[in-house]
C-alpha cells in the first residue's frame, strides 16, 4: 500500500508506520493554545450550602463571642466526645497491624457482618452481602443515586432538605423535584405532592428520617403511607437515616426497611452522628430487597461501583466489630437526653419570640425556626436575616434557603448548654430590636415620621 | 378557574390544588410494574482484574502451597510492615481527641501543608493551596479526570498499564486511547505513537512513573520529552506517582512536575504504598501550575468535586504530619533495597528459563515477564498460561491482559524471599514442561507419532 511507508504526505495528514500499525499525526494548521476548562461536572457540582454561606461575607460584631449554631458537626464543642471504647477500638486496630493492606472495595466481611447483625431485624433480616462499606453516608447516597439512575431521570428529595442530594444528582445529570414537607404536621410529608411528583423518569424517592434540617421523625403510619405510595408506583426508596435511633424519648424510631413488604431500599447510615465521629468517613448501604425486585443487578451495580475509590479506611473498618459492638447503650442514651434538653431549651426560649416560629424536633441534631417576614420588613430574606444576625449578635444559623427553604433558619443543638441559652437570648434581643407589628403600621410610622 | 378546585377530572387527569399550587397526577393507563435496572454508568464501571481473575475459575494443586504474586499489595505476607512511628502517629492522633470531627473537604490546612512541604522542591514549589487530600491515590486519579474531561473527550493511557485509568474514564463517559510503552527500551513510551494518538478532543496524558505493572523507571531526559509533546499539543499531564522515590538504587526518581516549565500537571499519590499503608486510603492531588494554564477554574472544579465525599479519614489526616516528618529515612531504603534484592532473585532465575523473558525493573513493586508463546503451543494465551501455572504448580501470577498487553504476565515482588525463590523454581519447572522449541517442531512430532 502506497501510504504504509513512513512519513508520506497524504492530504495534509503525514501518514507514520510505526510499530507495525497505522496511524496519523494531523499537520495542524494553527500552533494550538493552552485552553483548559474545567469539566461541566464539576462545574455542576454545587453546593449551596457553600456558596449561600461564602456570600454571607459579614463580619461578626466584635464585643461579642461567635457562636455557632450552623454547622452539623456534633464534634466541634467538645462537649460531645465519642466513647472511650470507640478510641480503644480503634488503637487496637492499629497495634493489631491486621488492617493496613487493602479490604475487599465493599469492606472487610467481618466488618459488614457487624454491621449487618446489628441492624437486622425479624421484618427486614440482613446478612454481610447486604451491606457495602462506604466513605462515609455521603459515599453511600452517591453511589445508591448512581446505581439507580441515568442521566435524564429524576430524584423526589424532600423540601427542606438535606443539600447533598441535590449536589450529586445535578452533577450526574439526573434532575431533581423537591416534594413537600408540612412544618404544620411535624412535617412529614405532603404524600399527594409526592406522588404527584412520580414520572416514568423517577429513579427513586429519598426519604430522609430523622431530617436533617428538620429533627423530625416519622410515625410508623407516615412511614407506612410512604411506603404505599412508593409501591403503587413501583419506586425504590433511598432512606437516608444516618440519624437512625437518634430520637428523643416518647418518641420511636422505626427504619423504613422495617415496614416494607415489597418496596426494595437502599438504607444509608454510618458512624458520624450516632457514634459522634464524622470525621472518619466510615458510612454504608444496606440493601433490603425482600421481594427480589434489586435482583443481582443493583448489588452488583453497588460493588462495581465501589471499586471505584476502594472503600473506607481499614482501621475504621477493623474497629468497626468493636465500636458498634462495645460502645455501651448509656453512651447513645447521654448523647440522646442531651440533644434533648438542649433543643427543649431552644424551643421554649424561642417560642416566646414575637416574630419567631420554632418547630418542635424528636430527633436528630437540628430545629427549624420560622421566621414571620412580615414582622421584620428591614430583611429581606432569611439570608439577610441571618446575615444581620451576625453582624448584630455575633450569632451564625443558617439560612432555610441552604436547604430549598426560605424564611426559616436552621440551629443545631448540639452546642454546650450555656452557649445555647446565650445564643437564644442574643436572638431573643434581636428580634425584639427588630421586631415591627406589621408591615401596615411602620408604613403608617413613615408617614407620621415625615 | 374551573380546574382549581380539588379533584376536578380533565382529560382523563384529575388536577389537584394542594398547598396553593397546581398540579396533576397521572391517571394511569396500566398499573406500573417493578421494573429496576441498574444504571448505565454503574454498568460501564468496569473493572478488567476483576472481570479476568473471576473468569479464571481454577483450583491450586493441592499439594503444593499458594504463593500469590498477583496483588500489588506490599502487606499481606507480613514481611513489609509499615514504619512504628506511623503507627504510633496514628494512636497519638486518636489520643489527642482533636481529628474526630469534618475536615474541609479538601483536607485540613496542617495536613495539606505537611504534603506540600514534603514535596515542594525549587524547581517545582508548592503551597499547602496546591493540595488536595483524597480517599486514596484511587480517587485522586477520579477527581483529576473528572475535572480535567467531559463525556465525549478521550485521555492517553499507557499500554501496559494500570487498569483503573480506563474503568475510572469509561464508566464517566470519557474514552481511553492506549499509547504503547516499549519493552526493549525499558518500557519508555513510544512518544511518535502517543504524540498521534492526540486530537482536538484529548483532555489529559495520564503519565504513570514508576510504573505498575512493569517497575519501570523514566529518566530525566525521556520525561523532558514526554513533556515537549503535552507542550507542543497544549494538553495537560494527570502524573500518577503514587511509586515516588520508590526506585532502585543506582537510579534516580524525578517527579514530572519538577521538569515541567509551562505544561500544567496534576500529580496523584498517596500513603499506600512507599508508607505500605493501602488500605487506609490516604491519597492526594498535587496542583503544579507555573504558568497559571489552570487557573482557578481547575483548582475550584476539584474543591467542589471534592465536596461530594469529603476527603479521607480525619485520623490518617491528623497523623499525616507525624508519619511524613517522623518516618525515618532508613524506612524507606529498607523499603527499597528489599524490592530490589527481590526483584534481582526473581529477574536472575527467570532469565534462565527458556521461554520467558523477564525485563528488568528499576523500581516501584513490580516485574514484568514476556512469554514467548510460540514456545508453549498449549497455551492460547496468557490468561490461559497463568491459569495453568496455578492449576499446576499453585504460583498465581497476573495475565497482563489484565493491563492490556497478553502475552506477558505481571509478578509482584513484594513476597517473602523464600517464596520469590520457590514461586520462580515452580515457574521454572512448570515452563521446562511445556516448552517446545517451536510451533513447526511440535508438528513434525506429531507428524512422527502418527
Ligand atoms: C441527612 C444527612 N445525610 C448524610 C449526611 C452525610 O453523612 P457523612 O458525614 O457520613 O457523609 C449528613 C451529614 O450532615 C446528613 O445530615
Ligand atoms: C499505578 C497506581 N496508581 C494508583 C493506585 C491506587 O492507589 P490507592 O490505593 O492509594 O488508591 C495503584 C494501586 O495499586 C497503582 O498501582
Amino acid at each position: 500500500m502506497e501510504n504504509e511507508s513512513y512519513g508520506i504526505q497524504v492530504n495534509g495528514n503525514s501518514v507514520h508506520q510505526v510499530n507495525g500499525s497505522l496511524y496519523q499525526a494531523k499537520m495542524r494548521i494553527r500552533k494550538p493554545k493552552w485552553n483548559i476548562k474545567a469539566s461541566e461536572m464539576s462545574r455542576r457540582t454545587f453546593n449551596p450550602i457553600r456558596a449561600i454561606v461564602d456570600s454571607m461575607n459579614v463580619e461578626p460584631n466584635p464585643s461579642k463571642n461567635m457562636i455557632a449554631l450552623s454547622i452539623g458537626d456534633p464534634t466541634i464543642f467538645g462537649n460531645l466526645p465519642t466513647d472511650d471504647n470507640v478510641l480503644q477500638a480503634m488503637k487496637e486496630a492499629i497495634d493489631s497491624k491486621k488492617f493496613n493492606g487493602y479490604a475487599p472495595a465493599i469492606g472487610y466481611q467481618k466488618s459488614r457482618e457487624t454491621v449487618s447483625n446489628f441492624y437486622s431485624c425479624p421484618e427486614a433480616p440482613l446478612d454481610a452481602k447486604d451491606v457495602i462499606l462506604t466513605s462515609g453516608c455521603s459515599q453511600a447516597i452517591e453511589l445508591a443515586i448512581a446505581v439507580l439512575c441515568n442521566p435524564g431521570q429524576n430524584i423526589l428529595v424532600p423540601r427542606p432538605g438535606f443539600s447533598l442530594y441535590k449536589t450529586l444528582a445535578v452533577s450526574m445529570g439526573i434532575d431533581v423535584k423537591l416534594y413537600n414537607l408540612l412544618p404544620e404536621k411535624s412535617w412529614e410529608i405532603d404524600l399527594k405532592h409526592l406522588e404527584s411528583l412520580i414520572d416514568d423518569k423517577t429513579g427513586c424517592i429519598i426519604v430522609n428520617n430523622p431530617s436533617n434540617p428538620c429533627g423530625s421523625v416519622f410515625s410508623k403510619s407516615h412511614l407506612q403511607k410512604i411506603i404505599a405510595v412508593a409501591s403503587r408506583n413501583c419506586i425504590p426508596i433511598l432512606a437516608d437515616e444516618i440519624y437512625a435511633e437518634m430520637v428523643f424519648s416518647g418518641c420511636k424510631y422505626t427504619s423504613v426497611a422495617s415496614l416494607s413488604t415489597d418496596v426494595p431500599i437502599l438504607s444509608c447510615g454510618g458512624l458520624a452522628k450516632r457514634w459522634l465521629v464524622p470525621g472518619w468517613r466510615m458510612g454504608w448501604i444496606l440493601i433490603h430487597d425482600r421481594k427480589n425486585v434489586f435482583g443481582n443487578e443493583i448489588r452488583e451495580g453497588l460493588v462495581r461501583l465501589s471499586q471505584r475509590i476502594l472503600g473506607p479506611c481499614t482501621i475504621v473498618q477493623g474497629a468497626l466489630e468493636a465500636i458498634i459492638n462495645k460502645t455501651p447503650q448509656e453512651f447513645y442514651d447521654n448523647t440522646i437526653s442531651f440533644l434533648k434538653s438542649n433543643s427543649d431549651i431552644c424551643y421554649s426560649a424561642l417560642s416566646t419570640v414575637a416574630g419567631l416560629r420554632p418547630i418542635k424536633p424528636s430527633g436528630a441534631m437540628y430545629l427549624m425556626v420560622g421566621i414571620n417576614m412580615e414582622h421584620f420588613p428591614e430583611f429581606e430574606s432569611d439570608v439577610d436575616f441571618t446575615e444581620k444576625l451576625i453582624a448584630e449578635q455575633s450569632v451564625f444559623c443558617l439560612p432555610a434557603t441552604c436547604f430549598e427553604y426560605p424564611n426559616f433558619f436552621r440551629i443545631v443543638v448540639t452546642v454546650p448548654e450555656d452557649m445555647m441559652l446565650e445564643a437564644c437570648a442574643r436572638i431573643k434581643e434581636f428580634c425584639e430590636q427588630h421586631y415591627h407589628l406589621h408591615t401596615d403600621s411602620i408604613l403608617q410610622d413613615i408617614e407620621c415620621d415625615k
